[in-house]
């Protein structure tokens, strides 16, 4: 284990994870129980667990990135409260796929539930980068699976399916115990000519469905949008037709890091084209490095080149590959559009190419992006006006088509929100799937299923964990609260020395503020203030004091003051010595 | 003049607009020239200058609300530097429809200029309410004009065309001198069906470009979009089939408290069938009243209640129609969704209608209150269920049509991000329109034109001016950067006391934090810190004290200390008094 990890958890301050104190989930029995562990708007996705008689098993555990209300939050992760509490019961924990949201958390998880990990040969490498980065790597023991192999973990067997997403070696699971076969499709869609040939194993999902299931988690990400998501080859057939339209421009495509297949099929049609490939960005490079060395990348040899040399060759000689799809505020694409990426500077001679949607919530940081781009110059296609980018998820007509081959007896709907949750019940419903075998869930519930019963109750500790810097779960609503108030109207701190014999005040009290201000315009307010502050102390400093008397009058005193003057209300920071 | 707006502009620190000195635009001549003086990535929204031989008129004077990046900025107004210095030559301010992001800025630009406002009665009506709330109603010039009727603005004269648009009473301009007529079109669409029976007057467009025209610019909000925007009596067809779905539940509209027509609408739809309707929202309230005082509604005797008295109806009664359609954090369905509403509590006998769409930017807030209103119970239908609403801004055919009709010599898009103006653009030139006389401008330059030629010149200040509570430009960059610093990592407050006589700590050092770390868990950090800065200055105190030396060094180790062990950034602050 590195230093560096070891301080997360270790650290003397704020490393301990403050945890609500619910508790419940004691039900083991014969039931098949699923837990959701997730602490996000989206039921199910992040982290799920699996129970019967006592043995349980984790499939998942992702990170999420803040809402910008989240102020200074680095990362989400989801409580183990309920995990640390059945460490021992762990057999496995199963990832589907390699993606932040499912994998991103395991590095923390590792700390309270010591328990092997499984997941195919590219998801295992991303496992193995990211916790390497962490310094915890060689205390993960990792296991390679492969679609079809079926897996003991306790009175559990788990079998991997083989599904088509935006990432390669992405599983869909068959979980079976005595008490019946869950099927968990994790994050799917079909696709019937992928890039690696290897198209979703429909007939696995038949033939469990032809032996009976309990019951299918299925993905409702695109659970309101109707007809199928088109194949990833799409996005190269027309990349392939913008490229003529590049003429002798430089051709920057920016995509997610983790879709090897598109950065696949980018690199192929610039190898046609007579371009050569450079990549910009650490996460797009650590990807395919990783993706390469495992043999999920075919690259020619001198097909890639460093981001140095692309000025040893023409525009129309290069295509540059490039992060920031999504306008991140430091990625290679945001630096690139405001003039400060090292290595690229936009001109009217660039032809750039979002494949990417705008995840909800990014759409104004794309939109400046672009807009920032087209100001230097620059021609800018995006998906609204070809299709550069299709979904790694499976709409209405494929959602149908599972739930026909698997005919689940129970149905629970996941990977959404509550709105995507409900339209992909309507969905089974419409199919022939019986309202009262139809399970909403919500994070912190667990499903207990039998072959004639079920029951949900919501008894368990979920919710979201902070990460910010080292510390895991010390930031609270307190902090954020704070920071709320900070970042609206900044802070106001008032310094005051009181002599501990007199009573009174032993120096003029001194007056600083950040973020409130500008402060060469404060000069007369300052004033104001500190004489308010001093005659708030001389009214009540009578030779005694009581300190927290005197901190609550001058923040009254201030706070009253500066709202009627600025209509703002700075945070108020007393910070008094007694000499 | 009252006190309130009077504290604005003349309190003794903060009032006064900061402004770059960059000037210019001394190119009064017998060119028609048009100034861009928006601040936002919209191009020509807030505010356009028109000029001509000397003489100027102001269109439009919006405000826009912050980026989430802007912390604590309550508003954004065009800076207005370049009127203010050519104020005497201003003729006249007209105003093409009353929403925010064209009147909301006129309080502060009275302030500047002091010249007659021009607008139809609606819009007049909403300005009153504006200029009433800022206390400077007296100051204005308000006259109501009429679509067909011209006024003279010195060299100019004005003409409004009716058009079709989200609010009633919007208009186009036709702007005259004898360099030319430009026809502006404002915001809107095309209604061959408008609520109010008034349709586009597009045989006056059509009169126009038989004359001649030199130049149109129109609104690119929807250039993207292929086809024609949907009709406003769309929105009533889609509710009036929603109605009978929501047999004996409750339902509640949210929209935007502008579109009087869907009001209308929604009204008509309850009244027939047999429910009452109560508004929540103050805006709300207060644009129906004004539209209904001025006789643009038409609302049956008791048929909206006070919200206070929905109690006395059964919720198959009862309609509420609400603000908050955009998930605004104050709002009243956002209050609704979170149990806040004073007079509102959700269940599952809520039928709830989102008649809007997700502004850019919005869609996070909103799915969050369509996640939580459902997680209530209620049945929630948004746009990408049922045609629930309709923009109010024309798409390509549309936009097609008016060139068509007005056959400009050049055209300007205006209203819209690059993406949009360069789609509008194509859309021109697809129309015969060469490309030379096709011009993207941008915020801050002027264009000047001829009969026989176009110049542009980027020489106009403009930009955004900030609010924030009485302050009007006093909140800049440097405000900005300290409040998103606090935002992301908190404060660390130190505070010392120095014997002047001696050069030494006259008492201990302490020591204060907000929104950093919670503060139980940060005693042995702070115990720490207290040993490192009483160090630092020991070492540095030896019978004399350089105020900025030692406060650089407390930083400089504070900082390093902190951010080592926490892996964050907080702002120190030291508070140094000497006694």
């Amino acid at each position: 284990m590195s230093a560096k990890y070891n301080s997360i958890l270790n650290a003397p301050f704020g490393a301990k994870i403050r945890r609500p104190q619910k508790n419940g989930g004691d039900g083991f029995d014969d039931s098949v129980r699923v837990a959701f562990l997730g602490g996000l708007n989206e039921v199910g996705k992040n982290m799920t667990v699996f129970e019967y008689c006592g043995d349980m098993i984790i499939v998942d555990c992702g990170l999420s990135f803040p809402d910008s209300d989240l102020l200074g939050v680095d990362l989400v992760i989801p409580d183990f409260t309920y995990v640390e509490r059945y460490k021992d019961k762990v057999k496995g924990i199963v990832i589907t796929h390699g993606h932040e949201d499912h994998i991103g958390g395991l590095p923390y998880l590792l700390d309270v539930v010591d328990a092997p990990i499984y997941a195919t040969g590219l998801t295992i490498g991303l496992i193995e980068g990211k916790l390497e980065e962490h310094g915890n790597l060689n205390r993960a023991k990792l296991n390679i699976i492969v679609p079809g192999e079926e897996i003991d973990l306790g009175k559990f067997t788990v079998e991997g399916i083989h599904v088509n997403h935006s990432i390669p070696d992405s599983l869909a699971l068959a979980i079976r115990c005595d008490g019946g076969t869950v099927v968990h499709t994790g994050d799917f869609k079909i696709d019937t000519t992928p890039i690696d040939g290897s198209m979703i194993d429909l007939a696995r999902f038949a033939t469990l469905g032809a032996e009976g299931v309990l019951c299918l988690m299925s993905d409702s990400t695109n659970a309101e949008r109707p007809g199928y998501t088109e194949s990833e080859r799409r996005v190269g057939e027309s990349i392939e037709r913008l490229f003529p339209k590049a003429e002798n421009k430089r051709i920057i495509v920016a995509t997610f890091s983790s879709n090897i297949h598109r950065v696949q099929q980018i690199i192929n049609l610039s190898v046609a084209a007579g371009r050569k490939v450079a990549l910009s960005g650490r996460s797009l490079e650590n990807v395919v490095n990783k993706a390469y060395d495992l043999g999920y990348m075919d690259i020619p040899e001198n097909a890639v080149i460093s981001i140095d040399d692309i000025r040893s060759y023409s525009d129309g000689e290069i295509t540059i590959i490039t992060t920031g799809s999504q306008g991140e505020p430091m990625s290679a694409l945001k630096r690139m559009s405001t003039g400060e990426h090292k290595h690229v500077h936009i001109t009217p001679n660039d032809f750039i190419i979002i494949s990417a949607n705008p995840i909800p919530g990014n759409e104004l940081t794309v939109g400046k992006v672009i807009d920032d781009l087209m100001k230097l110059g620059a021609e800018v296609i995006y998906n609204q006006m070809y299709e550069v980018h299709v979904s790694g998820h499976a709409r209405q007509e494929e959602l149908k088509m599972i739930m026909s081959l698997v005919k689940p007896r129970y149905f629970i709907p996941v990977h959404g929100e509550q709105k995507h949750l409900r339209s992909h019940a309507a969905i089974a419903e419409s199919i022939g799937i019986p309202s009262k075998n139809i399970i909403i869930a919500d994070n912190g519930t667990c499903v207990s299923m039998r072959q004639n019963s079920v029951k949900v109750d919501s008894s368990i500790t979920a919710g979201r964990v902070f990460i910010d810097g080292y510390g895991v779960g010390d930031v609270g609503n307190m902090v954020l609260r704070d920071r709320k108030r900070l970042s609206q109207d900044g802070l106001f701190a008032v310094g005051i020395v009181i002599d501990k014999a007199s009573g009174e005040l032993a120096c003029p009290v001194q007056i600083d503020s950040r973020g409130f201000i500008y402060v060469k315009e404060a000069d007369e307010l300052y004033g104001k203030a500190k004489e308010l502050v001093t005659d708030t102390l001389e009214a009540r400093l009578s030779g005694r004091y009581d300190d927290m008397a005197l901190r609550s009058a001058i923040k009254d005193a201030l706070s009253r003051f500066l709202y009627e003057r600025t209509k703002r209300s700075p945070m108020i920071v007393s910070i008094i010595n007694y000499i």
